[in-house]
């Protein structure tokens, strides 16, 4: 049995170190080293990678580092909600997110035009950019086809885009997909909706995303599913790997707790009653909010792993 | 300013009893008390109401409550996620579910073909009489039409169902829409794409149902939200009034907590800067577990609303 | 196994019915519908209930229900925090608490002299006035004794309060000892201190209570816990029980989670890998606030104790 | 207003830098960064810093850190429960702790004379070494003196112990008074009681450690609170403070949530109401598990502490 060590700083310590140190220290900080540990696993074995998150992550400066993480083929298959996708647009667009604070007068920012997403604020011109963004490139992709996939639209748009931050772009840069199977809820869906009025043999399939989906994988494969927050993007990864044979490798990283039965609380535990994750699989929850948690085991990830010469 | 009132029990109190005690008692007592003033008065001025819940719920014991809710006129739209449509189908034909507990063996489980739902199990076989039931239904679906909008979609199979506790049956007798913007996350989604392989032509658009969205309500109508849990379903109905210019009564009730930015976690406070909840609105945002705190909520609303004749 | 049950609404019903309702829905509602169970139990088999809750709670109407409680005999040890002697104390000379909200201009509140516990207020008034109490009944104290163990303490306090919504009342006129293992930590400590600066022989000996505490119940008895909230007061009970063998039946409701390794988020799982709870153990978790989940529980109970009889 | 910025990793960062990072990324990563801020600055104004932590923290390897930060002037005031007390003795002593998992079979645990806290484990052994050595020490406390304010005996015991790692070691060389309000509530109390049987006038005095807190920092100080996690080291502090002006910087990590009112959830906010913390003071609330949480903030405010000479 591992021995609860006493931490100790020391000047200029690296990432590398204090996630050793914590890793034996108790509680989730233990948590934390397995997940880099599981992580770690997932690429030196081969393993497709679904990385799955929830708008506001995208909200927040994480939304840069999933991109690197796209370029550095450490995510194969990604799974968002379709906030995600907008704000990745607009900040592709040089839109620019402010820091506010969780206890702002509401109505106030409201009158200012400025929205709320946790302590960080979107300003309306912000959406007005992404409407007329849509407004030019709906007709373009109308042009080349008919009839979408989700995914595949999603790829279209991301090779017009041109920031290397970008989620979008650096996807379809690097023939990774991105399912997003809520596209409608939100401006996105929005902007889809005014077009189709206009053009009724239009149409997105979400249907044909779900094929997609499945071949992104396989059951001789192995597979890891990170899936950072809970909500549709996590559950489709955990279908997508089921219909495959379940996931070899999980991380869960989340705020919510099992005792309310919803998905976004479920645990890798509970995963195994379904075969969502093999009865034999690395698998590890890490209660925590994602923009401390991950950066902080993914840096490390990446650390081990260029170290090993695999990224 | 109200005082805080000490509680007392006598023997054989009502439910309406307890709630008014509470209100008066502290913390969310207090607020789940707000909530069903805010619920009443949404039904008192003739709000457009938007009901949304998670899968979950769906299979736990609240399904028949829903249902309920609908034949009483108390929910004009519902909005939920694919598992509460899959498990309101499988309960509709009979199925079962069982109550397990947290800390089952999970892998154990697996061997005997249950899956765990928190505390909740779901056999294996009823999800195997749900692929027969959708392999049966799909073509009669695809017989009569063969492009549908969802909500369109699922109306068509509440008709079919024959089961006053069912949330699809009592949707289509009574009129009101189901929305679920991520209709290919579960089972049915791959049930879709089976049907879809052989026959191209079969759509599901989830564009128009934007439109029937959209159109679920007017500018001059009261709208009024009630979010149980988070994520899409939740983030749909604050997109579908936002578009309509906003709620003017909103309930969340949430397990999930506003630090971390995720919109199951977002107050109906932080909605006033999008001008999703209006700034004059009424709208209370409960903390707690819904099986609990909703039936107490509701059930004191309808005894209310029963009183007043409104229901 | 027991089926989940759908839920059904008709009007005026009881608590005790929305309990058993809820008792097979899923989730916490089943949770709590077994905490019902445990503390029938207890009292069926005659146990010593150990009742635990922090000070906040006092600050809230249910400190009226506590004392109800111990009139009732269903509390034979309470154990809290110094904030809940405070409060019953100001409560019993006539303060009165009044309800605010979350998210309250604390500044503002400041300068008016009130004081925020959650969406709680309480004015400096309060705090003057038991102030004044206190320099008026330590001289009194202090003439009959020079050496206090806690609970002799508050013992004495009680029999010279009148009010039958006291808990220090009802527990004194019912010879149910409360310890407070922290006294010092709240205004009531300032006035300790304050009299022992001119009093140099008056002793508040805790070491003394540990006795009390020990004697409180024996290996013999049947030993029940009711912990709201965590903290100290439930540690003490979980220490005062496991000394004389452990408890035979636990109910712990709380809104903490184990995750972080506290007390107040442990487990009765937990406990019994301390023995702090015997293997066999009637035991239940129930996660949520205890201003809506503990009178649910316990006015059901009172309900079916009272119909058989026993209280 | 400052702007989202993208996070990017490069290999080998450094912790300081990947804070700074997540301090311009959102959500709690902002409020932690804000975290280093408010350490930094109540160090540099030579603000007499209150550290407070839960027993859990001493059962983890943080233990070794809080004496190194004893050691580094990084703490003036220490409070605590007494399982932290018992544990730095054991630990002190040679005993090791283990790290085990939360989903462990605990009767099985108990059976083995294992005791779980979250995912650590204390073996029965531990204690039984620290019962023996509290019987090797107490009659030499006994020799000395009859009457012992708390803060006073632990800091005789730490001037026994001999190992730097050592929390009441630190203290003791360090003049860092260690308050413990509720010293009874573990085993530590069990043997001041046995003690105590037969030496009737052996007095530990809580009242006199309440003058000790009070003047443990004056009126014309700055003063600040580091509190992590809640419970009654976290009041005493702020109880400590209030009685001398209200404290000029707050950091409260935890992983509590106002909603039910508790103090261990209340947030620097609400402190404001009381005159807690001034209405100008920096206060900071940051939402984790502290095994992350702390040493990742600490080390960066250590990193430029040492910078700017200051440690």
């Amino acid at each position: 049995m591992t021995i609860v060590k006493d931490i100790e700083w020391h000047k200029g310590m690296k990432v590398t170190e204090l996630l050793k140190a914590i890793g034996s220290c108790g509680f989730q900080g233990v948590e934390l080293f397995k997940a880099v540990e599981c992580i770690t696993k997932m690429k030196r074995e081969g393993a497709k990678i679904y990385l799955t998150f929830t708008s506001n992550m995208a909200t927040s400066g994480l939304r840069g580092f999933f991109a690197q993480l796209i370029k550095l083929k450490m995510a194969d298959v990604v799974i968002t909600t379709v906030g995600s996708i907008e704000e990745d647009i607009m900040k592709a667009m040089g839109e620019e997110f402010h820091i506010g604070n969780y206890s702002a007068d509401d109505v106030g920012l409201h009158e200012k035009g400025m929205n709320r997403v946790g302590n960080l604020l979107i300003r309306n011109e912000s959406y007005e950019r992404f409407e007329a963004y849509m407004q030019e490139i709906l007709p373009k992709l109308y042009e080349k086809k008919k009839r979408y996939s989700v995914s595949e639209m999603l790829r279209e748009i991301g090779l017009m885009l041109n920031d290397e931050k970008s989620i979008l772009y650096q996807a379809a840069k690097n023939n990774v997909p991105i399912f997003c199977p809520a596209i409608t809820d939100g401006a996105f869906g929005f902007h889809l909706f005014m077009f189709q009025q206009d053009h009724k043999d239009f149409i997105v399939d979400v249907v044909e995303d779900f094929a997609n989906l499945i071949f992104s994988s396989s059951h001789d494969e192995k597979k890891g599913i990170i899936a950072l927050g809970g909500g549709v993007a996590k559950h489709h990864a955990i279908l997508g790997t089921l219909l495959n044979g379940g996931a070899d490798y999980a991380v869960y990283m989340t705020t919510a707790h099992e005792y309310s039965g919803s998905l976004s609380g479920a645990t890798t535990r509970e995963a195994k009653s379904w075969g969502k994750i093999k009865d034999s699989a690395d698998a590890v929850t890490v209660i925590g909010e994602v923009s401390i948690t991950f950066p902080l085991a993914m840096f490390t990830a990446l650390d081990i792993l260029s170290e090993e010469g695999l990224i």
